[in-house]
């Protein structure tokens, strides 16, 4: 916890006040209606706990847009990136460097034998870019399968990769890419009335998706191994199985889209560990440095790897390995094992998580379910536990969430929203205690909430 | 200029053999047969010199991938980046940061009235591709024009926009992207004799395609000022001014692509000044913050802006506007400006670059062509003046190039190499006398080259 002093105190009003300030006048802000914003303004941050622009003190239970998994200021972090700064901040791609060459080993370490090679990019949506890149080269096909509920980023091809509604003001038929229903047993698209129901029925689904779209078509299947900012649906391990499978027997290219699961989030270094299956290419971006450069990247096996062996690889961009962010990725990765992050994640989330979010769910008329693993973790508002209608409509706000949101605020909470769900994805490395303040909130404001 | 002790040297070689290692392991390369290379390590840079694996010495006449405008490890961004990760390193886009605040105020006050909001981008892929969706909703048209021999980045939709050999295996006809010919005299495609004739006859040939596509199809020009990586043709500016005119006779968002032209390449800001034009969008990355950080983005006029005020703008990306990246570009502009770079750009350019090469090529059988303004030039090498066939054929590479490239590295300067020619970019504040050092080596290797 840090305490301002009142000159520290007037210095952070009187800077955020002209952020504000210039922020309305020049800053053109993501997803959003531009005029109607007044966004928080985020002054420090510190391990679990941000800033705003009053110095007042909140418990991080978005992680940013859930990617600062060691916390924030992480000082064996901050320091590889002083350090670095002082050496080599920028390099052209196509030389070697240290910083670069020892992330990819590290990457790689962690993944398993035959994903030996990494492409660096800025981020997440550029990593799926060269992932559905590589499959469409290797496999020579053209169409890409993904989930509706689902997000791979915001360039062209991956907002229409994307299964949300923000795909689709930019859909305009032309990305070659075609949506399926994935596995969500609280909301079956499948009649399904058991976990093993929706699994199966989802697999079969699938087969018939790629069986009448045409197997030849079809370069790749992207697939986040557990949706994340579309909901936590964390599917079973046979689902995934099954989607390897499919992916054999097709000749398709399964891309495993760990941006946001990737790197602990689920309390194992990768999300699909958990179903013991192997992808073709993973991408990742966000937990890989926590953000604190931009950095993402595409691993591919070493099939993909050989098609550009002695043929190039047609894609590129000016920081792939950037020496500053690959540093930050060594120092996040060399902390995240030596601190033991991902095994504190899976503690905390079996432990206290998830005991704490079902006795909220049990005394809260408006939490239908809550759903996740590790340090990620979703409730589902809805009006009535019977009739599961959403809180907030899909792909919109309500005065409900709103009003939820502000009471998690005052209580001293930043929350990650997404339409009518709220996600418990604080830093890895929180501490018990600061976990339960957090839940203490949570549970304070959902079992009070009434808006019927 | 560093003068290594022999125990840095060996901690260097050490390292680097290291990093050699990895790399051939575990990293993959851009636009490269990844069994075929042979990368260079840089392992140190300072200010226009560069450090290999032995830590040898060279000249940077690439500015990397021509981004490095301010030169390497400039004390004052390092600093400010050092000072910003003890701050703060990254935050939500949604939430109001004080550096990004102050770089998007310091890039709209370096451009003309009107062009007043920044949408902050990892990259400037990332950067055209934003520019591209916010044409697209604004004029509700879907086609986009660029002209052959451009580049606008790596990502599926920007590939395909650029006009270079790399998009052909990227392209699945489904970008809805258009090429027109640009104006380039010396290998004019209009059969023109004089600069005037190419202008109008380029002019001619942009006004047909689009009225033969059919203006209310036509969402965006794409352009970049003076193409850089295709050979920086600097246009006149009256071929500037006529696409200028033609968006606004049909109603057609001019798109700026000033990624790499841009933040003082020319000798002025922005490469369209030159021209005396306001382009509807300018897209920036590279110089904005000399590379040290990730960074790009989108300036978009008011009018496009208000399209986004009261409806959702339908994009973003993890880390807009990230404070550690902007802390970077508020220092890069700052120092740019108080130590009169832009100018010393100009000058150099004018004074150093324009005689010198002229003479180069008078005296070397192989040099076709000097061309380019500021610290952005190109030489055309050819098999003789009188054909003008390239001395590598366009896509690809030759002997006499590789031999060039060596002899120039042997020289102790690090070249930018496209195909047949050779790119004079170093960084925008390299001393006078490094500068002729350089093209010292230059008038030397190409004055003896003969490869007839
Ligand atoms: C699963 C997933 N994929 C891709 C992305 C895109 O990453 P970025 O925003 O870094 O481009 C995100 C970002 O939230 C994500 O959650
Ligand atoms: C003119 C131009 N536009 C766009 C880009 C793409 O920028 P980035 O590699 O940062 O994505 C480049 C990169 O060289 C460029 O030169």
């Amino acid at each position: 916890m840090t305490n301002f002093s009142e000159s520290e105190l007037d210095d952070i009003r009187a800077e955020s006040a002209r952020a504000y300030e210039l922020d309305r006048a020049h800053v053109f802000h993501s997803w959003s209606a531009q005029k109607q914003l007044t966004p928080m303004t985020i002054s420090r941050a510190q391990g679990s706990r941000v800033y705003d622009g009053e110095g007042r003190e909140y418990l991080d239970f978005s992680s940013q847009l859930v990617n600062t998994n060691i916390g924030h200021q992480h000082p064996k972090v901050v320091q590889a990136i002083k350090d670095q700064a002082d050496i080599l901040t920028t390099i052209n791609p196509a030389h070697v460097n240290a910083a670069r060459s020892e992330a990819a080993r590290l990457v790689t370490e962690r993944l398993p034998e035959g994903l030996d090679h990494v492409f660096f990019t800025n981020g997440g949506a550029e990593a799926n870019e060269h992932a559905i890149r590589m499959a469409r080269l290797y496999t020579g096909r053209h169409k890409v399968l993904s989930r509706y509920r689902s997000y791979h980023g915001g360039t062209n091809l991956t907002i229409n990769v994307t299964g949300d509604p923000r795909r689709v003001p930019n859909d305009h038929g032309d990305s070659g890419v075609v949506h399926f229903f994935g596995p969500f047993l609280y909301r079956s698209e499948f009649a399904a009335q058991t976990e093993a129901e929706e699994t199966e029925r989802a697999l079969h689904h699938l087969r018939r998706t790629i069986e009448l779209e045409g197997p030849a078509t079809i370069a790749a299947i992207v697939l986040e191994t557990i949706p994340g900012t579309a909901g936590i649906m964390v599917p079973s391990p046979e689902y995934v199985q099954g989607v390897r499978a499919l992916c054999d027997e097709f000749g398709i290219v399964y891309i495993a889209d760990e941006v946001m699961a990737g790197f602990g989030r689920t309390g194992t270094w990768f999300a699909f560990e958990q179903a013991g299956i192997v992808p073709d290419i993973v991408t990742f971006a966000k937990g890989v440095n926590s953000g604190y450069v931009p950095l993402g990247g595409v691993v591919m096996n070493n099939a993909i790897y050989d098609r550009f062996a002695d043929s190039p690889y047609p894609g590129g961009l000016t920081y792939s390995g950037h020496p500053l962010a690959t540093a930050s990725a060594v120092a996040t990765i060399n902390a995240m094992a030596e601190e033991g992050i991902v095994e504190n994640a899976a503690k905390l989330g079996e432990e206290i998580v998830k005991p704490r979010l079902e006795k909220i769910m049990a005394n809260s008329k408006h939490v239908g379910e809550v759903r996740g693993v590790g340090m990620f973790w979703a409730i589902e508002l809805v009006e009535d536990k019977d009739s599961r209608e959403p809180l907030a409509p899909y792909g919109g706000g309500s005065e409900a969430m709103t009003d939820i949101v502000g009471k998690l605020k005052a209580g001293g909470v930043l929350p990650f929203v997404n339409f009518n769900r709220l996600h418990i994805v604080p830093p890895l490395n929180i501490t018990a205690e600061d976990l339960n303040a957090g839940l203490d909130v949570y549970e304070e404001v959902l079992t009070n909430a009434d808006y019927s």
